[in-house]
């Protein structure tokens, strides 16, 4: 009855908050490691830019591309954080990431054609792919090589079987790892070179603890970013985000957008573009990360995980499931079942190796996170 | 540099919308005819909804087939409204009803399938058919048959080059007509014997002048209803609608909605479900609509429109442009640059024949749109 595209792989994430709610629903006291999701609210600022907007009442469409000021606000942003001029008219507010991956694809690709990414990965990218007649190219990269997808792997996949573009995360998620930029840097050319699209999702820009990040338009103005007010910003259920595009692809975007998705909701745009403001807000949510990941670096072994991914950035630890435990599926409904803490099996990010690894997100309040860790180490809630 | 796919036709009233804005933002009073968005805002009680929500701050995902409490509020609704029994499990919370219509396509088709559409209709329909690889199967319908898609119509389509699905709205967009009942019964009957996927965008009910309308569940649990708070309830830019499944399409969507979407904005589900205690604000708005309905069946013949289609329900007229004043697209550029009245072209919605109509969107207050008929009757702004 359903479509063979339909049968992408769930997002095994969002079936574990899913079945986190109905629990919490029933009143269990259910915590959550499961989903990327930080635990603070949105901005002061957002929050009362949304106030002010709901007293005036009427939450309209708006351009396709977004709204103007906003866009502006955005290209800003670039000059601001790092050093690069980015002309508004090639950026585009979009419904989340989300959109954002569904329209870069739509816009740079025609079906049939192949995409690289990482494996482990954001699950996501393999399924809005599939969904969309393409073709993931997984390259596997583990703790051996710090989890970097580098140019040399990439050159290798590709002169197995072109590519048409390929997708890279830094910060990373599942891993939390970063690209060296220099490595960023010799992606970014050996793309441009080989006519390969370079899609950077810098989704957890902001969110570094070592090196600082960089965007991959300081090398290229060919490369497609993508990025999202819902991790750094906090506003995961506004549902905004943005691309800067390379100018030849603005007006495809935007046609597609025009009728994919109209446009991005108006309030969170309003809400969205008060966050860039709401800098020491925001970097006191980053301090509770930065507490929040020496707990997990500290507590994670004692519990018996290994190999845990460099945790350079985002706020996630992926890390080998504990000696004896079974499978990462059978391990995290354990969990769920009698510790009432939700946590992601590596399934969602790695179809072949995922079932040795989970997830586990920290973006959540240090009490929290102490508590969850407690409840795992006496095996029960 | 662009991909193949993504040549798809703008939506044209949403490049209207873009330049109205800019004129706007260069101080021009522009009022816009072009856009199907009520001028009424959120019900009072959404806006105290979302206002309530912000004030504990924390907006976050939900689950992918949204908040449980609002589809069950929208499965009691088919109780209350049509007497139909739903199962709030085969109900969807989507990012407006453009989210679901392209899990639609995609949970029940597969790439390479043709999908029958009326012409004139929404361009939207046609633009995601072809981005997701689907074949719009065109049925021109004109004033002489009231603009009705028939059974009778759709057989000799499937006769022709079978189709796996049909996509009709009643009230229709752009001609606000309606198919009658029994006519509905004979198209989801005709779909069910010949298995075609019947998809029934309901998105303008609530919106009707004469005879009330009637949900395809109402004879059938295999179609697929697409349906939005954006028209009657006055949600536009919130971006929250609905889809009803049947069972066997629930995890398919659901599978790729969550990667392809993750949720709808959380506060958009909190303020719709509000919405559905709103009814004497609703019908209010609802009222000023039977006015503007009269002033355009008054008015629009006096200014040399003519085929005009039934206006059985929704908030548009569609008519034939004066004699004499060229094609479509270039009547409409003229009216926004002497007028500063936004009308759509009727390329957007018929593009073999659409340069013969416009479509006048009349969801503005009353007082709008006779200024913006008096601007028209006297040729300048």
């Amino acid at each position: 009855m359903a479509s063979k595209r339909s049968a992408v792989d769930p997002f095994r994430a969002m079936d574990v908050l899913s079945e986190a709610n109905r629990m919490a629903a029933r009143g269990l006291d259910v915590i959550s490691l499961a989903v990327g999701q930080p635990a603070a609210p949105a901005p002061k600022l957002s929050i009362a830019a949304a106030q002010a907007m709901l007293a005036h009442g009427r939450i309209a469409y708006t351009d396709a591309l977004g709204r103007s000021s906003l866009r502006e606000r955005i290209a800003r942003h670039y000059a601001e954080r790092y050093g690069c001029a980015v002309d508004p008219a090639r950026v585009m507010v979009t419904t989340g990431s989300s959109a954002g991956f569904a329209l870069a694809f739509l816009a740079a690709f025609d079906a049939g054609e192949r995409v690289a990414i990482a494996a482990p990965g954001y699950p996501a990218y393999r399924n809005i792919l599939r969904a969309l007649g393409l073709v993931p190219a997984e390259i596997e990269v583990d703790a051996a090589d710090g989890y970097i997808l580098t140019a040399e792997r990439l050159a290798a996949e590709h002169a197995r079987e072109p590519v048409a573009g390929v997708l890279i995360a830094s910060p990373a998620n599942p891993t939390g790892t970063m690209t060296p930029r220099d490595e960023l840097e010799r992606l970014v050319r050996f793309c441009d070179e080989a006519g390969i699209r370079f899609i950077s999702d810098e989704i957890y820009h902001g969110l570094t603890y070592g090196e600082a990040e960089e965007t991959a338009l300081a090398f290229s103005q060919a490369p497609i970013v993508v990025n999202s007010f819902s991790k750094y910003y906090c506003m995961t259920g506004w549902r905004c985000g943005w691309m800067v595009l390379p100018s030849s692809l603005v007006r495809a975007a935007e046609r597609i957008g025009q009728s994919l998705y109209i446009s991005a909701p108006e309030m969170s745009q309003v809400a969205a573009q008060a966050a860039f403001d709401a800098t020491s807000e925001l970097e006191a949510v980053r301090e509770t990360y930065v507490r929040n990941r020496r707990v997990m670096t500290e507590r994670l072994p004692m519990l018996g995980f290994s190999d845990i991914a460099p945790i350079d950035g985002a706020f996630y630890a992926y890390a080998r499931v504990p000696a004896g435990e079974g499978s990462a599926t059978d391990f995290a409904r354990r969990i769920l079942d009698t510790c009432h803490v939700a946590i992601t099996p590596g399934l969602d990010f790695d179809l072949r190796r995922g079932e040795q690894f989970v997830r586990l997100s920290y973006a959540c309040d240090e009490a929290s996170l102490i508590r969850a860790l407690d409840r795992m180490a006496a095996g029960r809630a």
